[in-house]
């Protein structure tokens, strides 16, 4: 029998006349979100360097934390005991958890995030993870302890962290593997999915909702495979994972084939991006939500993300605040900007700040790029309602240089934000 | 002539019956100081841990930054071109600056806190302060360039950063000296306390008010020629310096006997004490107002300040949250706290962020015991004004044990909240 999610609901509210776009809401027992929205990673069942009250006073409407965090520590039994993750970490808003997956195939294959976002890493301590049909043994990055994290496993630690949105356990397939490591590695992520949506059902009272992943690499006909495979479980909504190829323009071709496959009622989330210029492009190929460290980690790196309209450097979505040209300037990140940072810090406070290495410079710029965030997302329902996504899209981000052709090869180190995850 | 302070005031609004204690108030061109009051140490230009508008929710009533460390970075002119530490910073509420001689003393005898708290270390680094009766050559803690303060710099520097309050500038006399350095030291202060009252009068505009320091660690007939030197100059208010001598009583003799030799119509601050004990005894005494790192220090290290009525440890002010105990409870540090922390975050979460390292901890626990400094602060104006101060103190702290006799031997280490500063 189909799942039903009778407390969830995704509503479009309107479809672009330009692109694939669409705004849209979608209910939780927590709240409303409305879409296109940005997720932000509370990794560790917090956001470093801002808390609860602060994220929603720059307008948030939608965390993350990550299960293969939370079951090594506090354990997901323990934040359960404590009346969930909502009431843990103190947010009451609309939360999602992934399913351990995507963390626990780095132990794989050094660094996921490495591979996934395509550097090229020596691969490196394959050996602590074994991956069978039952599930995963990995180390623990804490103390090297074997846990193993299964499809039945993760479904029932998303449970007992409670938040609103949990997601599928899947094989994360990295990009230096061939068409028939990913065709297996979908097959079996489809079994692990299966079996994933059997022990959610048997456990459903209504107050969650599961969202599948698609996965397939970059081959349009294992992506077609896997969007049969998500269409017809009964998934509230779609996540697009696993390697989205070597360059930007690839992935923006995998994300043009895919969303089109996918059962358009249905929320479609891409996993792990967070570039504006990525995000312009991924909701107009029709792309509800997205999720990516980038934002809060590039602010405690002296990262202010700022529109292009107010950047004279044109080679970067943000003001690299360490920079000597700031010293003495007395203009905040963005005098259009109404968050907390820019309403009482220069740019020559702030990278005094960050020169001093003052613990303030985090909270600050974190807070400024979560509000950019925000009213980026912001920015884009409103032109997506009034059709003028592309008009909206020069504002935040300088044009595209002419292209020089790169060589299509695995060692290709991509110089972007998504470098930055 | 002297000078006078039109734009500042200090109003003793009530003398308690059964103390010295007074409840008062200091009025500066930044607003009001409600005393005995607590001031915070914005050390570089920023609380560590919490934005202004944070220490204003926290009811905040005025904050320091050290000239020391600002003078090295950003420099003081710097601060001077960006409007002034109010405006850089971004508090508008009253600001005090120290004179830079605390630090500068730490080079000259390893660190200075150990000594002025007495703690016993090898004296180390000797050579690289040379005091002369010109001033202080010492190597900046940064890159170990070379750096002079002298009386009139050190105001300089303090009219370029333009907090409300300023301090002259003097010798900090270390602990382990004998009584003839220290009379020599108490002499070689006095003359550049009054090069010190020279150069700001020089360039009196009104919008600061000066704090001369009184020396003479714990010889009472140096505390009386340094009260005379203090009263007989036309200081705004006064600060008490120097040793206070080898243990917690022997501070609190140094303060009975220091407080009644000074004009009764200036505010009386005691420089680096913040252990609630102590802040309970220097009021009884006569003390107006305080400073030290310890709140918010104490904060990043996981020390939570509670009431001793709520605090089933009675040898600690605070809890130490990553104490086992913590691991499953609920409740907040404290439930009758109105802090975002305690209004947000159970005790099991705090420690579990602490564990894992996470930012938010510090953030979460320095908002608590800022907040919990300004009701200690606010409750005790209360029980000034209703003649119960010794009635208030058994709510916070826990009753002395009875006391072992210590050898009083100049290695002693005092184990106390003094010795965390």
């Amino acid at each position: 029998m189909p799942l039903s999610y009778p407390n969830f609901k995704f509503e479009i509210l309107k479809s672009s006349r330009q692109s694939n776009a669409r705004l849209g809401k979608i209910t939780t027992p927590h709240g409303d979100v409305l879409t296109p929205a940005f997720i932000f990673c509370a990794t560790k069942a917090a956001i470093k360097g801002a808390s609860p009250a602060q994220m929603k006073a720059c307008d948030t409407q939608i965390q993350l934390a990550n299960t293969y965090h939370l079951m090594i520590n506090p354990g997901s039994d323990l934040v359960k005991r404590m009346g969930g993750l909502h009431k843990f970490m103190g947010w009451n808003g609309p939360l999602l958890t992934d399913s351990g997956g995507y963390q626990v195939f780095s132990l794989g294959y050094g660094s996921v995030s490495s591979e996934i976002k395509r550097k090229n890493l020596t691969p490196r301590q394959k050996s602590v993870c074994k991956i069978s049909e039952e599930g995963v043994v990995f180390k623990s990055y804490l103390d090297g302890k074997l846990h193993k994290l299964t499809p039945e496993k993760s479904i029932e630690i998303q449970r007992d962290l409670g938040p609103d949105l949990v997601v599928v356990f899947d094989e994360c397939t990295p990009y230096n593997v061939d068409k028939s490591y990913t065709e297996n590695s979908l097959h079996l992520s489809h079994r692990w999915g299966v079996r994933s949506v059997n022990e959610f059902a048997t456990h459903h009272t209504g107050v969650q909702a599961l969202y599948g992943i698609i996965q397939g690499g970059v081959y349009p006909d294992l992506r077609c495979i896997a969007a049969d495979f998500v269409n017809n479980q009964s998934f509230f909504g779609h996540a697009i994972g696993g390697s989205l190829g070597a360059e930007k323009e690839q992935m923006y071709d995998v994300v043009a084939f895919t969303v089109p496959l996918l059962n358009p009622s249905r929320p479609i989330h891409l996993l792990g991006i967070g570039g504006v210029r990525d995000i312009f492009s991924a909701v107009s190929h029709g792309i509800d939500t997205f999720d990516c460290v980038h934002p809060t980690r590039l602010a405690r790196h002296g990262g202010a993300l700022i529109r292009a309209i107010q950047n004279e450097d044109t080679t970067k979505e943000h003001l690299v605040l360490s920079h000597y040209r700031f010293k003495e300037d007395e203009r905040p990140i963005d005098d259009t900007c109404t968050c907390e940072c820019c309403r009482t810090y220069s740019r020559a406070y702030l990278r005094y700040l960050f020169s001093a290495n003052e613990l303030l410079a985090i909270q600050a710029v974190t807070l400024h790029n979560v509000t950019y965030m925000n009213r980026l997302m912001t920015a884009i329902r409103q032109a997506i309602l009034d059709d003028r996504l592309e008009d909206e899209k020069k504002i935040w981000i300088h044009e595209e240089k002419e292209k020089t052709v790169q060589p299509k090869t695995k060692n290709t180190l991509i110089k972007s934000e998504m470098a930055l995850v």
